[in-house]
C-alpha cells in the first residue's frame, strides 16, 4: 500500500458518488465494513451518535435502496474535492492496516440554485489490502457542520 | 503516462488561470484541441449545448484576445481547486489516449466582496503523450450549476 | 525531494491546522522560516504589508500562546482543502531549494452555523531538505479576499 494507491481509492469514491453510482461506492467498502457519518462535536467527544451508520454491505444495500427507490427528495448535484490523505507513516510501505485521515469538501447545488456546501470534514480510515487492490475496512465521515443544509441523503 | 504526470497536468492548468496566464493555459491543449464548458444537464442528456466551445489553438486565441483585450467585465481573482483524477486504469503504465474525470471547485472574489463558488463540477479529459509532455487532446468542463453567479468570463 | 513529498508536506499542514495541533504545524517549518499571510492585492503589488508575518520558530511560539492563553473569539471549525503544487520543474529530482505554488480553500464553520469560505488563495513556498523531511524555508499565504469573514485569528 503506498501513497498513490490511497490517492486513487478516494478520486474514485469520490467520483462514484458524484455520479450517484452507489454499487461503485459500495465495492470500495470490505464487505464487513462499518461506514459512519458523525458529526465533529460528537466525534470529539467520544460520543458514539452518528447521522448515518451503516455496518457492512448488507445494510449499505439496504440504504442504497432507500436512496433510489423510497426517499423522496429534491433533485441534487453534489460534487466532492477531496484532499490528500496523512497517513500513518511516510514510507512508501505502510503498516496494514493503515490508518488515514483526509480532508474533504462537498458542495450541493439543488435544482436550479446556486452551489452552496453541503459539508466540510475528514474522513477518518482504515485500509486494508485485499486482491482488488486498497478497500475501506472503516469510514468514519466526520464533518465540522453540525448544521447541514437541506438534508442528508447520499453518503458523505 | 501515469498519475502523477495528469496531476502535475491539473495544477499548472488551475495554476496558470488563477494568474490569468492564458498563454500558459492553451500550451497545455494540442493544437487542435476541443475545449467546451457544458452544463451537467446537458452533459448528461448527451445534448450539444455548450457555454463556451474552442476548436483548437485558433479559436482559443480569439477567445484570449477578447479576454484581454474587449471584454468588460468586473475584475475578480479566481482560485481552482482541482480533485484527484479518475483513470482508466491503476496501472502506472496507461493506454493512449486516456480518458479521465476530475473534480474541480473555481472560488471566485468578485473586486472587494467575499469568495463566491462560481462553478463545481467535473474535468472530462482525453489525454495524450507528446514530445512536451502530456496534454490536453479535449477538455469538457461539466459544471453541476446551471446558474453561474456573475459571468463566465474565462474558461473553468 | 519529490512531488509526493510536497502533497504529504501539505497534507499534514492543513491537517495539523485543522486539529488545532498548532506545534506540528511549526514544526513544518525551518527554525528561521518566515511565515506570512498576505493579500493578493499587496502581493501583486510587490506591497510588503501582511496581515501575519511571523520571522521564525520563537514569533511562531508567541502566536501559538496568543491563539491558545490569550485571545478571545467564537469557538470555529476550520477545513483546509489543499491543492495539487505546481514546482519549478518536472524532473522527479528538483533543484534545492524549491519554490512551489499551491492553492487552497479554507472552510470555516463558527459555533453552530453554516460552513462559509474562510479564504481562497496560493500558497508561495520556498521548500528545502533537512534529517527530518522536507521542510518551509518560507510560506506566504496569499489570500485573494481582502475581506475575510468573522477574523483571522488562526494562520492559513
Amino acid at each position: 500500500m503506498n501513497l498513490l494507491e490511497v490517492i486513487e481509492l478516494n478520486a474514485r469514491y469520490g467520483d462514484a458518488l458524484d455520479r450517484f453510482d452507489l454499487a461503485t461506492w459500495q465495492a470500495l467498502f470490505t464487505p464487513d465494513a462499518v461506514y459512519r457519518a458523525q458529526a465533529r462535536e460528537n466525534f470529539d467527544r467520544r460520543l458514539p451518535l452518528a447521522a448515518i451508520y451503516l455496518d457492512g454491505h448488507g445494510m449499505m444495500t439496504d440504504r442504497i435502496t432507500g436512496i433510489e427507490k423510497t426517499l423522496v427528495f429534491a433533485p441534487r448535484f453534489t460534487r466532492h474535492v477531496i484532499g490528500l490523505p496523512t497517513l500513518d507513516a511516510t514510507a512508501a510501505q505502510l503498516p496494514v492496516p493503515t490508518t488515514a485521515r483526509t480532508p474533504f469538501i462537498i458542495v450541493q447545488t439543488v435544482t436550479t440554485g446556486l452551489p452552496e456546501i453541503l459539508a466540510t470534514g475528514c474522513y477518518h480510515d482504515a485500509l486494508i489490502e485485499t486482491e482488488n487492490g486498497i478497500r475501506l475496512a472503516s469510514r468514519n465521515a466526520v464533518y465540522d457542520n453540525a448544521l447541514i443544509p437541506n438534508s442528508l441523503v447520499y453518503p458523505l
